[in-house]
């Protein structure tokens, strides 16, 4: 199913909720299929969450690039995409508009671990919970598969929102640690 | 192809390198298939290193009893091995014979990154640097597939020992996070 037939019909079974925070929104279930789309809502614009991969890697590079990050070829980030386990976009919906404003993707083993890379909130949506909102969507997402070990790399200047999330850094003296080509 | 198959091709076409030390031996490329085998040898016995995932699960539970990490369900470790992105094994082989004494496996998105789990080697195997052998035949396999930053969590008993081998901690003061289901 391509991506704009799992938006719209998504979206028009859950316009009735259109004063549902996406705080609450996000914490109810809204389907159990890997491609349902949670949607939350404010006066002027709707933030609508979705499990779709079939991303527009360009509208992705802009979000990127909008918060600073190095540009990575677009092949290998297909790739990751399709090789990751969870994938989670975050979009601003006016009317028939839509602008992808976060993103988060997971790898996982399928069973115990799951590790959280790429998470970005384009600057203009900062701020507002968002951030937060896409967390608890994926974190849902990964509880409903049975993951009982999350975890993920935070820079210096997020940890403190991760910790604001349940995340905990080294628990027991456990030290993340990296190793790059040489 | 089954795990025997594989093994013993590619026993017999590298015993012409018996008195290579092991470390030499994982050093160097033994073949480019995922399946290939690296293989060491000592007077009494060759330790053997694989990646095929048709492992013996319950011979694998003994292994990690033998380590003390609680038992996990066999059907959810299996899982994990048919959705990790490499497998690795290291096995003392005597004759026809032959033992699982170590084991790590990692996730990965195919593209940018990787993270290792489960890394154990049996008690009777420590200390004679066979831990490193394996860690250094997992990095060879995560390098030659291009993976450019390889991460894992190390207990706190074994941060020095991943140092040795490169891997640095808390680099630019990323901290590894765990979440929790609660």
């Amino acid at each position: 199913m391509g991506f704009w037939k799992t938006w719209f019909s998504t979206s028009e079974s859950v316009t009735t909720s259109k004063t549902t925070s996406f705080e609450e929104q996000t914490a109810a279930s809204v389907g159990d299929s890997p491609n349902s789309v949670s949607e939350a809502s404010s006066k002027e614009a709707r933030i609508v969450f979705s499990t779709e991969r079939d991303l527009d890697l360009y509208e992705l590079e802009e979000l990127c690039d909008a918060v600073g990050w190095s540009r990575r070829p677009l092949r290998k980030v297909k790739k990751a995409i399709e090789h990751s386990f969870l994938v989670a976009s975050m979009w601003q919906v006016r009317g028939n508009q839509r602008r992808l404003i976060g993103f988060a993707r997971a790898t996982s083993d399928h069973a115990f671990n799951a590790t959280i890379w790429d998470v970005v909130v384009h600057p203009d949506f900062q701020s507002k919970g968002l951030g937060k909102a896409l967390m608890k969507y994926v974190l849902k997402k990964l509880r409903s598969e049975e993951i009982s070990n999350v975890t993920l790399f935070a820079d210096p200047h997020v940890v403190d929102f991760y910790r604001s999330m349940g995340f905990m850094s080294d628990p027991e003296g456990i030290k993340g640690m990296f190793w790059y080509p040489h």
